[in-house]
């Protein structure tokens, strides 16, 4: 008989049923046993009397009749909660040794380098899990967003030639002999082929090698990357990121209704415009707000976001906030200078409750002001090579923005470590196993 | 005013508009010149007096009006070929250094090594570009078909901690003072994904440190996973590859016909159920038909794939063909051997127009045995152990398929070397730059 999903089991009361999947938890009151069966749509109870043996995690085939719960036995908590399967029949697909948890309960009470070291089984519970649901559908709308703008999707390399922006936590590759790097940004990439498509966006893999283990840092991220040409100023690329990340945020709400049930979390709150500040105006504003003077800073520290963000939604009505205008020298070379006052640039910063989600600007698309400008930031040209061909043989002007998967995630969901928001992930001391586990 | 795209022009005879773009081409006859402006939507002939002097991939911006052409001045081989744009005013926008070579020409007639090397250039060759727009198209297509059919997507890791089989063609990372690796496949990932979200698919790099440079050989190849529990047999994994792999030569058809015809090319002939024959069945087919015994060889030979295929297309219609049952001991330790004869397993190839187009079979899911193949192949469990976590926790029947964005595409294209399927090709002898030329 044909595979009924659990989430169908409610549109089949009265039917005979076959469902395969997990044992979730069981409850053995002597002859009869309640199972609460899990698949990747649901969980559902089964009941059924003198069962084989089985134990959570097994995994079964259980032919049986969906019947209507009596009222006061309904599950709220559960989407198949008006009903369960009486079980005619139950046969063992798979056998699982004895878990060294409690994979049923609502929560996994567990710290984070066991929830790691497990990591095979610390999927299978339903809140961690919904991580990676909701991910998948930031992802996935990031790449709706985009293409719907008519932006062009590129495989960007993940192995580069040289350091461009010097060899500091950079990854080093061993090639044939060479010494080649793990990619940090697409960023050269993706500016190149701006000449090309005119608009291009990336959902790639980039690496670094910084030596922290703080609960942001991961050395190997998803990044969302885009790009693109004939922008008028940068508020054009302030308006592509602003349209990508609402357009993102409402899919979430859309999508992933029971997700954010479940963390108890809402998106954030975003004005019709999301407001767009200059640093120093930014300063200014946490200066008269709060009499802490930041405002020859080149950039805000975790306590001025907050503020700004503060100040955002209590003037703006919006949870996120664009920061622009950051010292020139403070940021990378291909970062357009403001033609007004160049000692400040049009690159650009979107914080959002209290902390970064996604940076942007834009670039420099004149050939000899890049080249000199690579120069003065210790750029090698030879290093940039096939970049800077692109800009040598005509370039519009252009900008973009980039975006960690696994940050948003963390934001929108309001965990704690952005481990949490890596399916594996990757730092300093680990890679899938604990370093000091092998020493 | 608003910019309009070159393929709009089309609709729009007898209005000014504005176009953004490149000068792809141009011819002076004293007072008046001929541009063919390209921009991302395509090409149109725009023609004015006494322009501003420009040359060719000048980033330009024209004000003019749309006419249509005099009948016998339609160029039929452009979608605007029906109209010309009259100039009014040209507005340079970024000048282009001369090109070292006619980008206008309807072929580029340039050598491999010439073509990367100047890979920012020669991807605006229309030809070129047409590649990976139909590259772009069989990512999108893969990925929609495993969503229609309920598939998870995951984010495969790059670095891994160990070299599961063995240490060959594997890359090093220097990882904070230890050695990690590039992952050479997602293939543990993925399956032990099923047992969490019973249907995962990847889009992600992989990396082979082969040192080979031949004509089929890239460092960095972007990976289609695709991998299932709960199947029946293996033919369950037959019937998903087969569905997935029409579905994107479908879409292809659809959304490509430009492109294939650019390339004078047709998508596979293909039958309504795609053939397959075990690896000693279809050895006996070729000796048959050829006299060329190599019916106990382990593998195909490029023409035993070849043969093969030509016994498909006329006795079965089909240009894709499966090619089942290889010798257990010459496939990877969590194959599945078939119950019937253990020394043959259910793995699979497709073969198509005489070469490898996907791999796939199905895997073994009971632990213990699991445990046994992986000590027998010589794989230590401790570099396996996630996955081995996840198998001993109850794993249904599994199995998937993979391939690569960069064959296929040069399989549909009839590309005669994968470097030019791959934006920017890694091999043993470049990453962007060729490493001779640094010496």
């Amino acid at each position: 008989m044909k595979r009924t999903l659990i989430k169908e089991t409610v549109k089949k009361i009265g039917e005979k049923v076959t469902l395969s999947g997990w044992v979730n938890s069981l409850r053995d009151h002597g002859k009869i046993t309640f199972i609460d069966l899990r698949d990747r749509s649901g969980v559902v109870q089964c009941v059924g009397k003198n069962l084989p043996k089985v134990g959570p995690e097994y995994v079964v085939e259980v032919l049986g009749e969906v019947s209507k719960r009596p009222g006061n036995l309904i599950n709220k908590d559960l989407v198949t909660g008006e009903v369960e399967v009486q079980v005619q029949k139950l046969k063992i697909i798979g056998e699982a040794a004895q878990m060294p948890f409690d994979i049923g309960a609502e929560r996994l009470d567990l710290e984070l380098p066991t929830l790691l070291d497990y990591r095979s089984l610390t999927l299978r519970h339903p809140r961690v899990q919904a991580i990676f649901r909701v991910q998948e559908v930031v992802i996935d709308a990031f790449r709706k967003a985009m293409q719907g703008r008519d932006f062009f999707e590129f495989q960007a390399p993940s192995i580069i030639s040289s350091a461009p922006e010097g060899g500091a936590e950079i990854f080093e590759v061993k090639y044939f002999g060479r010494t080649t790097y793990l990619a940090q940004s697409p960023q050269l990439y993706k500016s190149l082929l701006v000449s090309i498509f005119e608009r291009v966006f990336s959902v790639n893999k980039i690496f670094r090698a910084e030596p922290s283990v703080t609960s942001r840092h991961l050395t190997e991220v998803v990044s969302l990357d885009a790009e693109f040409g004939f922008i008028n100023d940068y508020m054009d690329v302030k308006e592509m990121a602003e349209y990508t990340i609402k357009f993102i945020l409402n899919e979430v709400q859309e999508k992933c209704s029971d997700e954010l049930k479940m963390y108890r979390v809402t998106i954030p709150k975003v004005s019709s415009s999301i407001p767009i500040v200059k640093l120093r105006e930014a300063q200014e504003i946490i200066y008269k707000r709060t009499g802490r003077d930041c405002r020859s800073e080149k950039d805000l520290s975790p306590e001025d976001e907050r503020d700004i963000c503060k100040w955002s939604l209590e003037k703006k009505g919006s949870e996120l906030v664009f920061v622009s205008h950051y010292p020139t020298k403070a940021r990378p070379f291909y970062t357009y200078p403001d033609p007004e006052n160049p000692e400040f640039n049009q690159g650009f910063d979107l914080i959002g409750r209290g902390t970064e989600w996604m940076t942007g600007g834009r670039r420099i698309n004149d050939y000899k002001t890049l080249l000199s400008h690579a120069k003065k930031w210790g750029v090698s040209p030879k290093n940039i090579e096939l970049y800077l061909q692109a800009f040598k043989y005509g370039m519009p002007p252009l900008g973009g923005f980039a975006f960690g998967a696994e940050r948003i995630t963390m934001h929108i969901l309001g965990l704690k470590n952005i481990r949490e928001a890596s399916i594996f992930p990757r730092d300093m001391e680990r890679v899938d196993v604990r370093f000091s586990t092998l020493d």
